[in-house]
């Protein structure tokens, strides 16, 4: 489409860096209720998943993965194990393509629900953020390195 | 896992058979108020996405972009046709592991909210569900042999 990418401004207000993976972009939600990440494909323009090519979606799905499992090594390293995944990728209000990858836990404040539009996000005290990030983004160089990427 | 596999009764209870991908179960959602196809993997005991092996992730990321394509079509045939598509997999509710695609218009009862968990189904007039079933059965059948699947 020409245009450069750029992260959506309202992503990036509510997020923070972990890495750039071989398509996406992986940031830190700024919400210490859930951990969660978010995967936003460096394809300009693109807004749903038939937006991309073949091997991209691939791609994303791998990511996603990957994503989920530094979700989990996030979570355990706070001290709050994951007992579920929940992946989404909605794009009603912010359209540029992008998706979630939330760790779950029976008595977060969402629980059974979806966390997306629920209650306003608590923000992390610094030295869980930076532990967050670090396991994060430990796991994310882990597994791109195993997968080949 | 030696199970066989079957569809979970509550998915059951909540939807009409479409059509059996390569790897996925195709259903309509039994509600009128959102165009939505659940596609499950016939793969026993699978719960998240890191439960399916990377040939069978791929396969669910094109049965789900052609389930969005289908989903369209059908909203297309209701004469309310979709402006934005909404991916899940969530599984909070019911732990076998299914992907939600669900068409999305501004004028929605949860728009821009998701749909998950708000409210009660509307049932589907028979007419209105003869019509969305048939657009989606042809839909799938048709991206299913274009993909050579």
């Amino acid at each position: 489409m020409g245009e450069p990418f750029s992260v959506a401004p309202a992503i990036l207000a509510t997020s923070v860096p972990l890495l750039s993976l071989g398509l996406c972009e992986a940031r830190l939600q700024s919400d210490a209720r859930y951990p969660w990440i978010v995967l936003i494909p460096r394809r300009p323009g693109a807004r749903e998943l038939e937006h991309l090519g073949p091997a991209d979606r691939a791609r994303l799905m791998e990511e996603t993965v990957a994503a989920g499992q530094a979700v989990r090594a996030a979570a355990a390293a706070l001290g709050r194990p994951v007992e579920k995944l929940n992946v989404g990728a909605l794009g009603n209000v912010t359209p540029q393509l992008h998706v979630h990858v939330v760790g779950r836990r029976v008595d977060d404040p969402a629980w059974p629900g979806p966390v997306w539009g629920l209650g306003e996000a608590l923000p992390y005290p610094p030295a869980q953020l930076a532990a967050a990030v670090e396991t994060a983004v430990e796991a994310l160089k882990g597994l791109a390195l195993k997968a080949g990427a």
